[in-house]
């Protein structure tokens, strides 16, 4: 029984990109539910400056609350030195930097060329070697599989950055589908090459469920080893700009495709869904997605370690003459 | 370069499950638009009793007219002789008739023992062979992959059914997962056998996305060679039982899905996605689901076979900073 670390991102990835702020009690309460519900690692904000991202200004109160859960991996994301400093400082396990592929996506998003944001994490890794050691640097390689301003992103761009960051010295690159272009037979093929040419250096799977894609990638992303991905409790996040268009993978339906497929992610579902309640208290009239809080377990599912659910109560569909 | 079809079922799978019945003249435009967009494939209807089913009442004339189109493939789901016989005047070019793998579901969906059902499929292919060559008979095997009523299936259950009714001369038997119960290793051993067992017999994949699951299985069914799907336009249908839940996998997702891989569906997507607009007009206020219709194609998407969309303006996004 192969395990599968589930990486919670909601807390940034989600709430960076809805309008409203979520109260800091909310997003407290928000962990602490994810965490009962047997969540490993979560992503729990970000440290950029609050004019930017005031949904983010309590990153460092979020932190602190956070590695009080014992065994939880906290994460933050930063895109710069001065964001690196405040996570370091806070304590977290590990910070996850943005850089994108295309310098086209670098420029719109963080504001520096390539040679500027290659420097920048260079002197991330050298105060993190300096003063921190044991926190863990990932550099999230943005628009991986494509760019909504540069169009395709050929594998070998993507190889070509991952193996920069690696000789940046940081600990994990992982590619991410920020615009949701990823289509499986790509997956297969990067993660293939990135495994193989970085080693374990070769970070986990971000993707993103703009088009609908998001399982059919992970499926994809599983068959060539990939062991670790980032979801979004609720689907939340997405962009203003494409109504409908959801954010990250939703959590919930990762979770049961994964224990449905028989591999453990240590993570009850039922309490996964409860803690939908936390999230909508405090976004108010925010949309969710997700299927399985709906249509509930499937009769006689059992996870993949042989629980059965607590309460196994399958939706039944009696209508029309069914095929 | 492979040719996938895709066989769209909502104005049979979709409009049945809806409360409301959409009239004739819509079902009407509804089809030459999809005929339009390149769609060859489609199961117009139901030959059921109307007063069980009065969504499908028009089913004759819906046939009518979708055999004027040339090159069309024309289904219809029948369950019993009385549809079939009705089916084979109208002049159908397949009909699919209900086999339920489980017992249980069999005595709820058509009424029928296993024994009788068989019964009644050996004399629809007696009448066929009788007066109608030339008609497919496909056996679609509701509850494949696991029942609402009885809980989980062995792959060994749904061969059995299978093999049983390869044995009553059916043309074409095709696994569906009628209560979106399906997970992709399951799909990938259940289509393995299938293949191998059956042969020339083995159809293709009716998967429903009540847990979200359905892109994740068709990446695992084209793993394995299947080569045909069925999928519902804005994924209507569902249950009214279980809020949210969508019906079969939906069709602008599952052509884009395919396009990007690079298989050949022949059809168009932008002209697919105005197709809509119809279905909302005669379903006023009925949900329709699907990312592709928000989301829009990716910057510098290609179909499979070179050509680029027509208008391709795809949604961007700008908002926080980005992973």
């Amino acid at each position: 029984m192969q395990q599968i670390l589930v990486s919670e991102v909601g807390p940034r990835d989600g709430l960076q990109s809805v309008r409203q702020t979520m109260p800091t009690a909310y997003k407290l309460r928000w962990i602490d539910a994810l965490v009962a519900a047997g969540v490993r690692e979560i992503e729990v904000g970000s440290f950029v400056s609050p004019k930017l991202l005031p949904q983010m200004a309590d990153a460092a109160a979020v932190v602190a609350h956070a590695l009080q859960k014992p065994g939880l991996h906290v994460a933050a994301l930063v895109p710069n030195m001065k964001g690196a400093e405040a996570a370091f400082e806070a304590g977290v396990h590990k910070i996850t930097i943005p850089v994108s592929v295309t310098e086209a996506h670098s420029l719109a998003n963080v504001r520096k060329t390539h040679a500027q944001m290659i420097e920048e994490v260079r002197n991330i890794v050298a105060l993190r070697n300096a003063r921190y050691r044991g926190i863990t640097i990932e550099a999230g390689m943005s628009v991986a599989f494509g760019c909504t301003i540069a169009g395709p992103v050929s594998d070998d761009d993507t190889l070509r950055m991952a193996h920069l960051m690696a000789e940046c010295g940081v600990d994990e690159v992982g590619p991410s589908d920020t615009s949701g272009y990823a289509e499986p037979r790509q997956v297969r093929r990067l993660f293939t090459r990135l495994h193989s040419e970085l080693g374990d250096k070769a970070g986990g799977a971000h993707f993103h469920n703009t088009r609908g894609q998001g399982l059919a990638n992970v499926v994809a992303a599983l068959d060539v080893g990939v062991t670790t991905f980032d979801a979004s409790q609720g689907g939340i996040g997405g962009c203003p700009y494409a109504p409908g268009a959801t954010g990250n993978i939703v959590t919930e339906d990762l979770v049961y495709l994964l224990e449905a497929m028989g591999y453990d992610t240590g993570i009850d579902i039922d309490k996964l869904v409860a803690a939908r309640t936390i999230l909508l208290e405090g976004l108010p009239g925010e949309a969710l997605y997700g299927h399985i809080p709906d249509a509930g377990l499937p009769k006689g599912f059992a996870y993949a370690d042989g629980r059965a659910p607590r309460a196994n109560q399958p939706a039944t569909c009696t209508s029309g003459v069914a095929l």
